[in-house]
């Protein structure tokens, strides 16, 4: 098989869907690239991309695509309910099959310099491709937004790994990173009540206390009048899928709100959810070479 | 991806293990066709393959192998624990992948008429490749077993799909089916009363006024001195493994038993154990396609 790496770009445009098609549009007919998925969410005002390719191909493909995202989106008239700190918000590799992390940072790095030197935005290596501790962490990375790094930029501690040191006003900044897969999870509650989602949010985070690979925030579903604690799953093996269900439910019980739905966005790794059955079945000596479809993968 | 259909048949050796490989050799080292396992039971002198194939790669293969066991295995002098009514009992085809039912049934009656035709084999089409209602179930077609096809094929509803219309002596008779896929679940009770186990198998399954496609049995797990309940859920999709289990914990709770945890036995299909995480993580809208493995073997 031949080396795989998989990127999730995700872009701050959500709305007007004929923006989106034209960015994403980069990415199709490719030799060597295959976009898997892609999604908008209006209360966002986001979307999130899933390419798979070889390594230099993928490469060329999402610096194709940034050049479409700078000429389309206008940060200055941004608004959405996600953090975001640029147009090209963030830039993950992830390696897939036959490719090491360390091959994923190099292409972190060669996208990040091209990204800065060709369309003069701040670029913020992150996660396993950030040169500075204080940079592994996407949430202090991405701390002050776009529009708070006007400021940040300034402080010494947050000179940009590539490109100006200062802020394209239309563009932002953006982080480019690699890291193990994500599982992006959300839970819905039956509330409308945002302090609720937040609250518990804060608790089963890692920075709050909770669990170690969680992310999480409190969001507003404006559409269907609820309240969810979005996630990031950053280590679905460490920190299973089903334990930060049970923890967000378990918390969500003081409240008096139940647990309504979740949401799995994007793709995810075939053992996050089996992890999941497994749990809940009990089911003694699993092995995931039960699983026809990964035998005949082999 | 390319077009996948499992076959799973069963031959009536277990014993003579140098026959037993003769056999099985012939699905190996083909091109599109590929062994996932087979195991051999001596106290049922049986063996049961699994095994993959693009359709008609697949189709030759069981042919080829059909002619080694009509060579290898004497009908007259078989003896075994498990009903069967040939040298080569019943070969199953399943839609594995980019498959319709239609198309197995399909090769269903080719891989049928090859072996009637060319081994001078009675041959009987079973489940949804049954051209008669009676015939669907497995259980009645078998039904006299070898020795008993001799009066049972002059019965004009036993008249053979294929084939002549006598019992080939040495090799007996065949039902070739199509069928969804299969899941071996067993869950296993805090108990060593073997009478719950029964009781509540009865409960569970189809016959008792359970589950449509639940057969379901009680066991005793001798080294452990617990008791299960064993079930065959013979199509996962409308009758879903979490409801099975579910069923089977309520019914516990009347006797004060707790569910000690489960088993799924061999190869399963991915998405009946992901069926299982959307529903215990209440996952709105979810959709295989979202399986990172599954969109990769696209």
């Amino acid at each position: 098989m031949a080396k795989l790496v998989e990127c999730i770009p995700n872009f701050s445009e959500g709305r007007n869907l004929e923006v989106v098609e034209k960015i994403v549009d980069t990415l199709r007919g490719r030799e060597g690239v295959k976009l898997l998925d892609y999604s908008s969410d209006a209360d966002h005002n986001r979307s999130v991309v899933t390419v798979i390719g070889e390594p230099e191909k993928l490469q060329e493909a999402i610096i194709d695509m940034a050049e479409k995202v700078y000429k389309n989106i206008d940060m200055t008239k941004h608004e959405g309910g996600h953090p975001r700190m640029g147009a090209l918000d963030v830039v993950p590799f992830v390696p897939i099959s036959d490719v090491t992390m360390e091959e994923c940072i190099e292409i972190a790095n060669k996208v990040g310099k091209a990204i800065g030197d060709r369309f003069n935005i701040p670029v913020y290596l992150y996660e396993k491709a950030a040169k500075k501790k204080t940079r592994e962490n996407l949430a202090k990375v991405r701390k002050g937004q776009y529009e708070g790094f006007f400021e940040k930029i300034k402080d010494p501690d947050w000179k940009p790994d590539y490109g100006p040191e200062e802020v394209n006003v239309k563009g932002g900044c953006v982080a480019v990173g690699a890291r193990v897969p994500l599982v992006a999870f959300n839970v819905n509650l039956g509330t409308d009540n945002i302090e609720i989602a937040d609250k518990i949010a804060k608790i089963v985070r890692h920075i709050g206390g909770g669990l170690r690979f969680v992310k999480a925030m409190g969001v507003k579903l404006e559409d269907r009048n609820i309240v969810q604690v979005s996630m990031n799953l950053v280590n679905y093996e460490k920190t299973a899928v089903y334990r930060a269900f049970e923890m967000i439910k378990m918390e969500a019980k003081r409240y008096g709100v139940p647990v309504i739905g979740s949401e799995v966005i994007g793709l995810v790794p075939m053992a996050s959810l089996i992890q999941c059955a497994e749990y809940y079945l009990q089911i003694e000596n699993f092995s995931m070479d039960q699983i026809l479809e990964k035998r005949i993968m082999e």
